[in-house]
């Protein structure tokens, strides 16, 4: 792995810097799909139940009505897959591979390209990690340019299974474009690019058409990061030339448990099979395996039916929305939360490059003199807000960018109603302008609510819920220990 | 990988061999309890439609209707785990832990056992094969013995990613403990022993307390292949001395894409992180990782919440059954299949061992003169029956056997009413009777129905069912290529 610094100073847009105009409210702005769960109820600590305003979809977005009641719908006929003769198995099995014809067509994937079922992004991009071909003349392990904006989904598997470069991202679309040709043609020969189509930071992507153009007439292939983007915009592998993309399910409201890498068939069935046992080979005898090619090569054992279904129902219902009314929801929705936000004073909106164009809904700033996780903590207990803070798997990203010590992120997605947006807006400038009510302290790294009132979840226990909450690592992305 | 040929001939029960009495029939025998797509309605090729008898559950079980239900009450709640500060998400994250521990207790976790959500079994020995430690000496991959008897799950992860030697099974479970015994003593020292808690093709299983004093009396450790014992059987780490245990949320009556690892910390602490991506890292520079210890280490990216939940919910709904309750109900079902079956002229129920003792629901035969794929095909059209065919991915063992051509494999669960068992039963003696009613054709290397009048689910086509069902490979464990 090499660390190559490509260009200077970042561009971070001080508060009125990015939007040109100043939205008008959007109370009146309207989900455009129905979620499960728009109508829960949350507790505040002034003992008020609020409804929950999600504004963390960029982590995970609830799913559809429409999936969940498409399995719902499904569940009666579900079977064993694929070596089942019984009639619910051929159904259960046409289910799967008919989920896997939709998902490979929500990314416009060519004819011969290979759809595999996966449990996510990350999950995706490991497996393409172990299929990116060896040089052919030194045998040595192929070369991966990736830029240090990623996630760690798009980081870490380059770093570990292939050999990396992780060039920095310029102050600038076109200045981090000229330094990715740069490195093409003076550090190459490279396999494959691997870049994200939206930060999962601040939305932002380089153009697609751009990397494709000199990723390939540098002889690499290009990999797009689509967690970010799939859910927000209309993508199209064929359309845009993109060798392979990977989505998670969970971010593409349908969260059970599968992604998809989509792509070119020739490293795949080239490739290591992912993962060994049942159903990605043809022949095993004591001394001897023979693997398959396709997807069963890398979907060893019984695959997630359920998941892949819930995953292309998702892909239908965002599919068949008319995208110009998807593009106006969320511009409508992002453009005020960076206007709204960047008009309080001390509240600093994070931007990779100020001339990216169309970002996604997602939105991430600080506010000075208040810690991240405060910010946080206090739109939870004293707004019912959900929103992420940290460092959101993107540690290098968020070091470059001067914000070693973390930031806030509110996103939005097809299920969020203009209203929440309103609610942020307003509570941070309540935060600014008067303090949080409620007192806060540090408990094992995590800020929280000095003597929380509010009830922790029916059957759960105090204890259960404090427990987990408490063991976070506050500094990131930081599951439990 | 070294092959070693322990002992010889192989036990076959001819037809009346095992069972020594001929329990009455079952039709009264109710389910245990209530699974979705109990009462699902499937075609015949004379028109009429009846109750579809899914005795493929080996393969994949239906949701409980438990855990359907909890599924549904939990979908609201869904947010972002770990690292949300929002209420939901520390609502999702403590459902999640919560659902760790109970999956645990499930498996008589000990207090330092480490629960890892995988997708599956393969997906959980996979991981495991990835951290036995090498040879503390010599550096060389750490050494494990496996039985030819296992699934692929447990035979090709230790194939490939360790030093694994496959020992033949002997004639009898005696037999076959003397080769375990003695290649440990003469071939050790191995690190790990990986042995199935019950065969996917017979349902029997070596002693688990004879296994693990033989493994542990020779420094080596030992891993059950639960993924068809703990659906059926309660199980214990703490109380059996097995050191992890392996098992499928799919056949544990939680399709939705989680399964787990359970067991000890020490090798999963310190062994190569699964995937490389978010959550699984304390710090990323660009030039350095930091990886954390516990479940995260293993589970990189967003976690498979409702996965892991649903099979929370599957193994509180099972552990709420008196066990001499589920005992009952199976040993009634299976010694009435193996009985049933042993009856009809020209029926071979395939055994392993036949000093096995207590096995669960998993019965596999061959009727002389039909291949397996025509049985299975027939039992399908005629009769409304979902049966296995195959190989079961276990081609060393069946190979072994003799039934290199496959066999069929019927196998019961908690939702199997015992009128199943007699339309299988009534149906393979109408078959030898009469032979079948229908034509049928080999199409593609898959037994069809010439001409087949039934209709194919709603919304999906002809072509798309057709394509997908002809696609399989009759000779074993072979999804769509």
């Amino acid at each position: 792995m090499t660390a190559t610094a490509a260009a200077a100073p970042t561009a971070v847009a001080e508060h009125a810097a990015s939007p040109t105009y100043t939205p008008a409210r959007v109370d009146g702005v309207a989900a455009v799909l129905p979620v499960v769960g728009a109508d829960t109820l949350v507790p505040l600590v002034d003992g008020r139940r609020v409804p929950y305003a999600n504004l963390d979809v960029a982590a995970s977005a609830p799913a559809l009505q429409a999936v969940a009641d498409h399995v719902d719908r499904v569940l009666p006929l579900y079977a064993s897959v694929h070596r089942g003769a019984g009639y619910l198995s051929q159904v259960s099995t046409a289910l799967y591979e008919q989920a896997r014809r939709t998902i490979g067509a929500f990314v416009g994937a060519r004819e011969d390209d290979l759809v595999l079922v996966t449990r996510n992004t990350t999950d995706s991009l490991n497996l393409l990690a172990g299929c990116v071909p060896a040089d052919p003349a030194t045998g040595a392990p192929g070369r991966v340019l990736v830029l240090d904006i990623e996630h760690h989904a798009n980081l870490l598997p380059w770093q570990r299974d292939t050999d990396a470069t992780v060039l920095a991202g310029g102050p600038s679309v076109a200045a981090t474009l000229d330094a990715v040709r740069e490195e093409l043609r003076d550090g190459g020969p490279y396999a494959l690019v691997a870049i994200t189509g939206a930060s999962n930071v601040t939305g932002e992507a380089l153009s697609v058409a751009a990397v494709v153009e000199i990723a390939h007439a540098a002889g690499a292939r290009v990999v797009l990061d689509g967690a970010q983007l799939v859910p927000h915009r209309p993508f199209s592998l064929a359309a845009s030339g993109v060798d392979y993309v990977a989505f998670s399910g969970h971010k593409t409201y349908a969260p059970y448990g599968a992604g998809a890498l989509v792509g070119r068939r020739d490293w795949l069935d080239a490739g290591t099979p992912y993962l060994a046992g049942g159903g990605a080979v043809r022949r095993v005898r004591v001394a001897e395996t023979t693997w398959h090619e396709g997807p069963a090569r890398h979907e060893a054992g019984s695959p997630n039916v359920i998941g892949a279904v819930a995953l292309a129902a998702a892909a239908e219902a965002l599919r068949a929305v008319d995208p110009a009314e998807l593009a106006v929801h969320e511009a409508a929705l992002r453009d005020r939360l960076v206007a709204g936000l960047a008009e309080i004073d001390r509240v600093q909106v994070v931007r990779c490059w100020a001339d990216a164009v169309d970002p996604v809904g997602v939105v991430t700033f600080t506010v000075a003199g208040y810690d991240p996780g405060l910010v946080a903590a206090f739109l939870s207990a004293e707004h019912g807000i959900g929103v992420r803070d940290g460092r959101f798997c993107a540690h290098p990203l968020l070091g470059r960018l001067g914000f070693d010590a973390g930031a806030v992120r509110a996103s939005v997605g097809v299920g969020t109603p203009g209203a929440d947006v309103e609610r942020l807006v307003a509570a941070v400038r309540s935060l600014v302008a008067d303090g949080p009510q409620a007192q806060y302290d540090v408990v094992d790294g995590l800020w929280v609510v000095v003597d929380d009132p509010r009830p922790v979840p029916e059957g759960l226990g105090l204890d259960g819920l404090l427990a987990t909450a408490a063991l976070g690592d506050p500094t990131g992305c930081t599951p439990i220990l």
